[in-house]
């Protein structure tokens, strides 16, 4: 699996955990609710940044959220 | 100050305390030496691939790049 594919399971397992739509959680971000499904579905690469704004909207830690991907790789 | 730039601190001052010259880095994360001098200069917003694949060559988790930045942020 890929990074972008593990980051995109964990983005939707927190979003789910908040209870937000891929819409509310886009309106929450400022981005696009398209841009949140390629996202989930692994087909972007999350820049750091957006990284810190899905984060902050979802109530976690970034480094939680790298800490999750990176436990399958070390 | 922006989070690409507080990445390309932290960036720095890992490969200087692994005494790896940018060429160096760059040769070993299979990326361009000019990347490298970007993300640096904070002028290049990393994905989480490359941040997984810097941290690598550098023998720091990528979580621990990440919780350097966001202790400004959080």
């Amino acid at each position: 699996m890929t990074i972008e594919a593990d980051f995109g399971l964990i983005l939707k397992k927190y979003r789910n955990k908040v209870e937000l739509s891929q819409e509310a959680l886009a309106l929450k971000c400022g981005l696009d609710r398209t841009y949140i499904s390629l996202l989930e579905r692994g087909k972007r690469k999350p820049t750091i940044n957006s990284l810190f704004t899905l984060a902050k909207a979802l109530d976690v830690k970034p480094s939680t959220l790298i800490e999750e991907i990176e436990v399958k790789y070390l």
